[in-house]
């Protein structure tokens, strides 16, 4: 007897980080981390677990649209999907009446990706691999069917695609990896909220612990934007890049001209300086602030968007996010596309499990698709990790690859109890 | 003592429509055309209605986005929110915590429109006027305040729409308009469901009403494409326009391709040859199908999508609906991008009460925005009328202007019992 999909559980888990302004920037100022957090189960007892980030309010409603789409799933027959992950992902996105509230895109869009990544988790603990290595062991054409290339084909093939993921030595990069880690960079010293004094404190220490680059949040205030770029570059010394995020506050004249009074401190990259989906705008900065580069991604929606953003030459960074898109397929994508194009991925992260669930991808792709670690860097925030059964482990300012199987969604039952909300002890 | 807004009220109300083929084309084969229905409620009595479309599955996750964005808008002072629509829209939209799900797009984005809507509907309710003639009654400034201009500036600034709001002749024009109507054109006969008899008999009639253009669905089978469009010009004679509508199934060089074999049946327009984010795809589409017109924006999501299809050259109609973007704001500031590039607005129509609603922004557009009808209709689709207190008239193949105050989303609730889902008795 084959084993079907029997139930989708969901929990509403927030995680009241607005009392202590971590993750505090110009367009969040108080928010609660917060996951759609989702478990697949089968009817032999398997599990698969994933979740959508979200920063608080609203993450009932993507309760709601995990739940709902869950109808499409339960019934299913689990190895049937498990080995045509393209297939399942085309018929979650590809809905025709769910697809109305999108498409590829918002709450539907999330609520497909948590299904999507959710059956990856149950494949990867069968194949008794970590995500990243399980799709290094797939065949270039079994990666190219994960793919829905419908609206991609004009700036990437299948057969464009092959070639890429054809590229020889994967081993050897796997070894690597194994050996090295990934270069990260971190967050934690630039939140908002943060006064001077902790700022410069938690500069020194990103230093001291090795990471690539920090980053810092700007956009609230011009004045104190310079000067927060000189305590920073104070403290870590005239070497280390410095990246401000500004999390989407700006037009695309304000970006430019806001920038151009950052320039004299050499900022790495310029992330989020517009509305995520304004790609002529993108472009339109890009050309204005260079060299300072242009990232973003984290509220990219859909690979099309990512398309014209890299058809455009509107940005140096893709920044791919685990829960954004509809699922892993689409991410790996927006890599392939990113490879086609030459641009190096930075995936964003931070969040609740979006380290954890992210890092197999940019490993992924520095093993089979890109085959570089070039220019690329994997952002850290330093916190809620503990809720996580295989939390991310950072030595030297590198992300250690992780060897447990999965995706890296699952969180300790004793946290989601703890944190759901309203009526978890957290809340209560 | 002044009045709060005390509650939301909402409805998961579904027409079983795939039961007859109405409304199916290439990318919709069953829907069941819905409506998250809002009410929203005073401490003094008041109520404004308003609803956001949908095709079935999923209406009950929108239902939800409403409940979960109503939380912004209970103990609010009425006065103060309708005396400031442009701020009401802005914090509906601009909840940083919500703002996560969107931005500006999706489930919470058009939840935001509904509650935007029914306000605008209590609004004009209060003053008595349909939703027409309110915004035609307000001050050039006053529709400025309207807008969101932080993402559009770099296209169109607020000195620029006052000057395009300052044209004279509102009063003439809204008078034309009571006389003549408002040119329509009909997608009644050419759903791809119907056959080829209905087909005929459908566009006759379509002549016959004296509609100004039909449309038809393309893109499920190129032959009987080109069979259908013969069909429906032996029926309407050599000179009547026939628009053909694929509804996104098309990658971009296969819109290309596929249109190249239509292109000796002369469309009138080509509407979602492909994806709807796909800006540069669509100027792409457009390049190579002139001189056959591109059409799209049914699924636009946002001001700042049909900001770069206009910068981008990509469209030759803007198509707004009244229920996608985030509310009546959103779409005045969409009708002022195309009266800035010169672009005629054919609002997009049909489903549930999207008649009834969006002819209120094409007469406003008319009277005090673009100040013609050239080239200009609205879509119309000839079913579900019978729900609505206020159904939209069509006489001579023009819509009437309406004199009903509101905006024109009042269901009778006779119908909002019967076809609540899943438990109204159409359902049971």
């Amino acid at each position: 007897m084959t084993a079907t999909f029997t139930e989708v559980d969901t929990y509403d888990v927030r995680f009241p980080t607005s009392r202590f302004l971590d993750g505090s920037d110009a367009m969040n100022p108080f928010p609660d981390y917060s996951a759609a957090y989702v478990v697949l189960r089968t009817s032999d007892g398997d599990e698969g677990h994933s979740l959508v980030f979200t920063v608080g309010r609203g993450n009932d409603v993507q309760v709601a649209g995990v739940r709902a789409l869950a109808s499409l799933v339960v019934g299913l027959d689990v190895d049937e999907v498990l080995d045509d992950l393209g297939a399942f992902s085309r018929r979650l996105a590809g809905d025709s009446q769910f697809r109305w509230l999108g498409p590829d895109k918002g709450v539907i869009g999330m609520a497909a990706g948590a299904l999507v990544n959710a059956a990856w988790d149950l494949r990867a603990r069968r194949a008794n691999q970590p995500l990243w290595q399980l799709l290094a062991s797939l065949s270039p054409e079994e990666l190219v069917g994960l793919v829905d290339f419908r609206y991609l084909r004009d700036a990437l093939t299948p057969e464009e695609a092959l070639e890429i993921l054809r590229k020889p030595g994967r081993e050897e990069r796997a070894t690597q990896l194994l050996r090295e880690g990934y270069p990260a960079y971190t967050t934690t010293p630039g939140w908002l909220g943060y006064d001077d004094e902790k700022l410069a404190r938690l500069s020194k220490e990103a230093v001291a612990d090795g990471f690539a680059m920090i980053k810092l949040k700007v956009g609230g205030d011009r004045e104190a934007d310079l000067r927060r770029l000189r305590i920073a570059r104070d403290a870590v010394g005239p070497d280390l890049p410095i990246a401000v995020d500004a999390n989407q506050v700006w037009g695309v004249g304000e970006a430019i001209e806001w920038m151009a009074d950052l320039a004299p401190y050499r900022p790495y990259w310029i992330e989020e300086p517009t509305f995520p989906d304004d790609i002529l705008g993108h472009a339109r900065i890009r050309e204005a602030v260079h060299p300072i580069r242009v990232a973003t991604g984290e509220h990219g929606a859909n690979p099309v968007l990512f398309k014209q953003l890299l058809q455009a030459g509107a940005i140096d960074v893709v920044q791919i996010d685990a829960t954004r898109v509809g699922g892993i397929n689409d991410n790996v994508a927006i890599l392939l596309l990113a490879a086609k194009f030459g641009v190096p991925v930075c995936p964003h992260a931070g969040g609740v499990g979006l380290c954890e669930m992210v890092q197999h991808l940019a490993m992924f792709d520095f093993v089979a698709v890109s085959g570089t670690r070039d220019d690329r860097m994997i952002e850290y925030v330093d916190h809620l990790h503990q809720h996580f059964v295989d939390p991310v482990e950072i030595r030297g300012g590198h992300y250690v690859a992780p060897v447990a199987p999965g995706i890296g969604a699952r969180i300790h039952e004793s946290s989601l109890t703890e944190f759901t909300y309203p009526d978890g002890p957290a809340w209560t």
